[in-house]
C-alpha cells in the first residue's frame, strides 16, 4: 500500500485546493470500504471517517449528505493552527478511512456498523474521530470507546438540545435521545459531562428532570474524554444547514473560543454531527464543521 | 361538526390563493390527527391524505416534507378540468383528512400505521388519494386496497425505476423494492400492471429478470385499479425536486396526455409519492404532483 | 364545532413535527374563513391570524408567503418557557383563526379587512396576535385596539426603520409611514413608545424631525401595550428573509434578552411583520418570527 | 448628449459581457428618469423600456425585480439572427430608455404613468417594447396605443392563463383581468387575437363564456399588430421564474419556432411580462425573456 | 498498489450510494497526484479524469467546481446500459486518476499540464475521458492525442456555440475559440467534423466564416474519433449549471437519443465540459454530464 | 453631456428603488466605456467603478459579477449617516464611472488596464472608490497610487487572510499575494500598515515570517491613506458570497464600528473586493459592500 508523503496534507501550492478527489484535509486516502481492514495497520494515529447516517432524525433529515460536502470544504482548511502556533499535521499523523456503510433504512444495522467499525480501529491504537450523520451516531460511537476503554468516559456535549428525551413515536433510540441512553448505559459519566449551548424547545418541565437527577455539570480534565459537537449549538445565522435549528445560539466565534479553552488532556475521540447539507448556504455549515475537527486534530496533539 | 360550503374548495375570489390554512386544493380540513376517526363518517367520497415517510429513501431524503408543500402549491389548483370540461369539485366531494402518523426512525411501525388509516377510510366506502412521503409507502397502501377489495388489483405505475429491485444492505423493504413485494405478496396482479417512464439505472441485467419474470404488460380497464405516480418518472429538468433523479424522462406535457388517455373505469385509489422539496425550485415538481392528483380526482368523477 | 385537546398543541410525540396540516404551534384550527364568525365564540383567550398582505411594500415583495411558513416553521417550537419556567400552554388557551383576507391590489380594501376581522375578535375578549404581511397592516390592528381600549396605546417597535417617514411616489400609506400615522391618528401615546434597533438609511436629516417633535422614548408598563415587531430590526445574517435589510443589527440572542427584560403588565396585542421567505435560506427568519410570537405568548400568561 | 457608435450595443470583444453599466442588450442608455422627456428627440426607431411594476398580482409578487435582471441576462445576448440571417442592430437604432415609475402600492398612479410614457414615446413616432411587470401593466400600454393608432390593434397573446377573469376580490384590475379590459374598451380587435399556450387553471366554465363571446381566434399581419408574451406561456421547466405557473406548457424551442413562424407585417409594439427573479434560478427565465424581445427587435427590422 | 474489486464500481447494495469517497461512478481510486506516475502501469483501460480549469471563462466563472460534483453524482449512476443491454464495466476496466494540477491564474502553465497529463496516459495504451472544466481544455487534449495518433482527428461536437470565434479582448485563447485553433493546428479534420446543438449568439455573420470556409460537416466512423460534450448543447432548463446558456436548445433524451445513434467504431478519447455547479439545481446539470461519460464508457466496450 | 441633478442619487421618492438603470447609490452615470475619456473633465469629486477581475481566485471564482450586483443593491442606500449627522451626498459630488474592461483571461491585462484607468482618474484630481473583483485587483490600484502620490501610502486592510503569502503553483500574482508585492514594490509603507479580522488558514508558521519581518502594525492618520476591505474578514454568517470564507470573523456591526473609530483624516483611495454573488443569500454580503462603500464615502467628506 502507498500513499501520498508521510501523511500530510495534499499541497495547496502544487494542487489547486479545488482540485484532487475529496479527502478530509486533504490528507491520504485509506480507504477500508475499498481497501479491507487491513489499512487498519498502517502507520497513522488518527482515523477521520465519515457516518453518513440520518435515520434517526425527527425533522429535516439530510445529514447523510455532510461527509462528502465536509470532505469537500475541508480542501480550504491548512495546516497551522494560530493559537497554539502548531502545525497540526507535523505533529500528528492523520488519515481518511472513508465512510462507514449505515443502512439508512435500519437503524439497529446500522447501530451495529458504527460500533463495529470503531471497535476494530480502537483495537489497532488508533484515536477516531467521526464527521456524522444525525446525532444518533454517537450512541454507538460511545459504546465502542466505553467497551475498549473499561470505564465511563468524561463527556463533552455541544448541543442546542439536551438529547435526553424520551422515546418518540413508541421508538427509544432516535437523535435527541442519545445522551439519556449514554448515561443509562453508563458509557459517560454524568459527573464528568459538560452542556453547553443548550436552549432547545421543551415540551414541558419534565424534559429537565432527567439532567436535574444526573447532576451533568463537572468536567475534569485528565480522564479519557470524549467531546461531541451537534452544529445546532451553533445560531442559525452560523449554522443554518442543520435538521432542527434553535436562535439565539452560540457564534463561531464564540464557539471556537470555547473549545480553544477546554484544557482536555485526554481526547480519546469525538464528533461533529447534525450538519445538513441540503438547507445549508454557501457552505458555512460545513465550513465550520471542518473547523470542529481541526480544533480536536490540535486537542490530539501534544 | 361543521366545515366549508359542501366540501367545495375555499373560493380564490373570496379569499387570495396565497392565503388561508393550507389544505389540499383548499378543501374541507376534517383531520383525524386532531378530530379523531368519527371524521370518517362525514359525507365526503374521496380523502385525500398525506403521508409524510421517507425512511425508505436510499440517495437524497425529505420526501417527508412534501405533503405541507403540496398543500401550498395546490392552492393555485382550480376546479375546472379543460379536457373533459369537468367542474370536478362539482361532481365528487372530497376533503382533506391530514397526514399519517408514520415515525420516521421506524418503517415497520409506520407500514402498520398506513395500512391501519387506509383501511379505516375504504371500511367507510371512502375513495383515498395518497401524498408520499418516499414510495415505499405505496406497498402498505395496497396491502390495505387488496384485503379490503378481497382480490388483486390492477396497477398503473410511473416511475423511472422499475422498484423491483432485490433487497439492499440486507433489508427487503424499502423505496427500490415495492413492486416486487406487491407481486409477490399477491397485492396487485402482475398481467393487469403497466410500467410507464421506466429507464432507471440497473446494476446488471439480473435486475430485469423479475420483470419479464412475471411478464407485466397488460393493462384492463374495469378492473378495480391504483395508479402509483413516482415523480421521477418524469425528466429531472420537470422534476428537480426528488431523491433518486434520472435523466432523459418525460415532460410534464407528456405525463399529462398519457395520463388523460388512460381509460380507467374503477379507479379504487392512487398516491404520488417522491416530491423533496428540498431539492426542488420554485416549486415545480410540487406544482406537477398536484396535478397528477387532479387528473386522479378527474377519474374518480362519473 | 370539536378540535383537538382542550387547545393544547398536537403532540410531536404522537403526530411527528413535519407532519399534520400546519396551523402556528401545532394549536387548534378555528378558522374564521372555513367556519364562520361563531369560532370567536369559543373558549379560547388568545387568538393567532395570519395578515398575508403586501402591498405596501417599497423594494423586495414576497411577505404575503409569510403566515404559511411561519405556520410551518412554528412546528418546532414547543411549549416550555426556559427562562421563565413556563409551560406556555397550559396557562393560556389559544388557537390558530387563520388568515385575513387581504386583496394584494387595495390597500383600502384590505385595511378595512384587517381593521373588521381584529374588532370582531377583541369584542369578544380575545387577545390577538398577528403574523403580517409588511409593516404596513400594523396602522389597521392599532386602529382597532384603539377603539377597542378607548385610550392611545402604549407602543414598543422592534425595527431597523423609524417608520415615520413621508408620502412616497405621492402616496400616504406604506410600510415606511405608519407610525407616523399611528401618532398622528392619536392611536399610540408617543411618551409611551419605545423604538428598538433603529438604524436604517435616511434621506436626510428631516426624517428624524417627526421623531424629534415627538419625543418618543419613554416606556411605560402598566397601561395597555402593543408589540410590533419588524423582522428586519435583526441584522441581515440573522434576518435575510426580509424585504428592506439594514446591516448592523440585533443577533437574535440579543432580541431575545431585550424581549424577556422588557417587564410589560398588560400586553393587549402584537404582531410580527416582514417576513419575506422568498429571501430566506434555512428558514431561519420564519424561525425567529416563530420565537417572538413564543415570548408574546409568554408574556400574556400570568 | 452624446452616447456610444451610433446605437450599437457595447462590443464584448472590447468589454467583458459580465461587465459595465448594464442596459438592455448593452444599448445605449438615455434614461428618461436622469436625463429628462428631451431624449426621445435623439435619433432612435425602437425604445427598450422597463415597467417594473408587480401591484398586479395574485400569487407570488417579485415581477418588479424583473428589468433589471433582464438588462443583465441580455449582456448575453449579441446581435446576429441566425434564421433570418439579419444582423438586427444594424437594422435598427435602438435604446435603452430606463424605466416607467410606477409605484408600487398604487395601481391607478402606475397606470396613468405607463400610459403617459408609451404616449410620449410614440408621439414622437418611437417603437417601443416593455418589460414588465406582471400583466396587468399591459393594459394602460394597449391604451396608450389605441389612442396613438386611433383603431383597435390585432393582438398576439402569448401565456397559459386566458386574462379575461372577472374582477377578483372586487377589484376590477389585476394581472388576471387586461384581456377582457381590452376588448370592453376595444383597444384591441377580438377578431384579429390570438391566444397561444393557454392552459391555466379555471374556477368553472363560465371563466371560457368571455372568450367563447368574442370568438378570439382569427390573426391577420397587416394591421397594426401588438404582441404581448406572458413567460407562464412557457412550462414550468423553462420557466420557473414566473408568479402563477402551470404545467404542462411549451418548451422554449417550440415558443421560438412560433415567434419566428408568425408573419407579422407592422408590429408596432410588444412586452414580456411576468419574469420573478426570485423564484428563478441560473436566470434561466430572464434568459427567455432576453430571446423574446430579441425576436420582436427582429421582427421591427426590414 | 491495492484497490477494489477488478476495476469494478463499489457497490451500492454493500455501501450506500451517497456514502464513501467520491470517485467517478465509484471506481478506483488511482490518484496521480497522490500516488504517482507509476499508477499508469496499473492494468486498466481507460482512465477518467478531471480537468478543474474554468480561466478561458467568458461569462460566469465556476466549471473548476464540476468535477467533484460530477463524481458525487456520478454515485447514481449504475453499470447496465439499457439500450445495449451491456454491463458496461464488465467489458472494460475503468479507474479515476483524479484531477490534473491547473493553475487557475494561468492557461499557459494550465494548457501544458493538461497536454502532458493526457500524453502520459496515452504512451500507456489507456483511453482518457475527461471532465472539465471549461471548453477551452479541449485544446490540450487534442493536441495530446493529435501527437499520439499522428494524424487529424475526426471530432464530434456538441455544443450551442461554434468555438470558432476570434480573439477576445486581444487574447487568442478562450473557451469559444478552441474549434478554430483545432483545425488551424490541424489537430482535427473539419472533413470529418460534426457540430451539434449550434444555436449560439453571433455578433455577425462574419463568425460564420470559418465554418463555411472549412465546410465542417461530414462525419467517418472507422477513424481515431474524439468525442467532445458542452453542457451548453442542453436547452437551459435541462442544463442550468453552465457559463453561458442559450434557449431553444436540445433535451436531455434528444442528446440521448443523438449519442446512442452515432455508430462510432474507434473512440479514442473524450470529454464533458461546461458543467457550473454554482448556477445549476438539484445537481440536475452534472446528472447529465454523468449520462455522457456513460454513454462514452459503453461506446468504448466491444 | 447633461446627467441628473448636480450629482445626487436619484431620488426613491420619485423612482422606486427597484426602479431604474442600476448605478452606485443611483448616482449619475458618465461611464467612460460608453462616454469616452472626457467624462474625467465633469465637475465631479468622487468616481465609483467596477473592477470585474476574478483571474487570480484561488477557490471559488464569480467575483466578476459583483460591480453589477453591488449596483443593484446599493438602491437600497439612502443619503444620510447616523452617527455623523452628514447628507454625505450633499457634501461631495460623486458620479458612477462604469466598469474596467478587464479580460479574465489574462492577468497582466487587466492589471495595466486597472492601472491606466486609474491613474487618468487620478491625473484629473478625481478620488477614486473601486468595488471589486477579487483582491488581486489592489496591486495595480496602489501602484497607479503611489505613482500619482509620489510616497508609499498608509494602508488599511481588512482581511481574513495576511495576503502576504507566497507564488502558487508557480505563479507570483493572486489575490493572496497582493500585500507582499506591495510592500516588495514599496506601493505601501509597512510601518503604516494595519491589518484588522485577520485570521486564514496558514500552511506553516513560515506564512508569518513575511508579516514579522516587515512590522506591520502601526497607523497614522493624516498620511494619504488607502483603505482596502476583503469582505471575508467578516464571518461567513456574514458574509457567505465570497470565495475564501474563513469562521470566527468580524460582524457587520463590529466591522462597521472599526469603520467609524477610524481617524482617517486623508483618505484618498478604497476598494472593496471579494464579494461573490454566487454564493451569497439575499444579497445580505453585496448589501455589506454598499456599506464599506458608503462608510468610505463619509470619510471623504469635509
Amino acid at each position: 500500500l502507498k500513499h501520498n508523503k508521510d501523511y500530510q496534507p495534499l499541497s495547496g501550492r502544487v494542487m489547486p485546493r479545488f482540485a484532487a478527489i475529496k479527502s478530509f484535509f486533504r490528507l491520504p486516502i485509506l480507504e477500508v470500504a475499498r481497501l479491507g481492514e487491513s489499512v487498519w495497520d498502517e502507520k497513522f494515529d488518527i482515523a477521520l471517517v465519515g457516518v453518513p447516517f440520518d435515520g434517526g432524525t425527527s425533522y429535516r433529515p439530510g445529514a447523510r449528505l455532510a461527509p462528502t460536502r465536509v470532505r469537500e470544504v475541508s480542501s480550504l482548511g491548512r495546516s497551522y493552527h494560530w493559537e497554539s502556533k502548531t502545525s497540526v499535521f507535523e505533529k500528528i499523523n492523520a488519515a481518511d478511512l472513508g465512510d462507514i456503510a449505515c443502512p439508512p433504512v435500519n437503524l439497529d444495522q446500522s447501530y451495529t456498523a458504527i460500533e463495529t467499525f470503531i471497535k476494530n480501529g480502537l483495537k489497532k491504537s488508533k484515536r477516531i474521530l467521526s464527521c456524522g450523520g444525525d446525532h444518533s451516531v454517537t450512541l454507538p460511537i460511545l459504546r465502542a470507546h466505553r467497551a475498549h476503554f473499561k470505564k465511563p468516559l468524561a463527556f463533552i456535549h455541544f448541543d442546542a438540545h439536551l438529547d435526553t428525551y424520551p422515546a418518540a413515536w413508541g421508538n427509544e433510540y432516535h437523535h435527541g435521545s442519545f445522551v439519556r441512553h449514554a448515561i443509562e448505559e453508563k458509557l459517560i459519566d454524568p459527573k464528568r459531562t459538560l452542556q453547553i449551548g443548550i436552549r432547545g424547545p421543551l415540551a414541558s418541565q419534565d424534559d429537565l428532570d432527567f439532567v436535574t437527577k444526573h447532576k451533568m455539570t463537572v468536567i475534569t480534565i485528565d480522564h479519557p474524554t470524549y467531546l461531541s459537537f451537534d452544529v445546532d449549538a451553533l445560531d442559525p445565522a452560523y449554522a443554518p444547514g442543520t435538521g432542527t435549528p434553535v436562535i439565539g445560539g452560540l457564534t463561531s466565534y464564540e464557539a471556537q473560543r470555547i473549545l480553544r479553552s477546554l484544557k482536555i488532556k485526554n481526547l480519546v475521540g469525538g464528533d461533529v454531527v447534525e450538519v445538513n447539507p441540503a438547507f445549508d448556504h454557501g457552505d458555512i455549515t460545513s465550513l465550520f464543521a471542518v473547523d470542529v475537527l481541526f480544533e480536536m486534530l490540535r486537542m490530539m496533539t501534544k
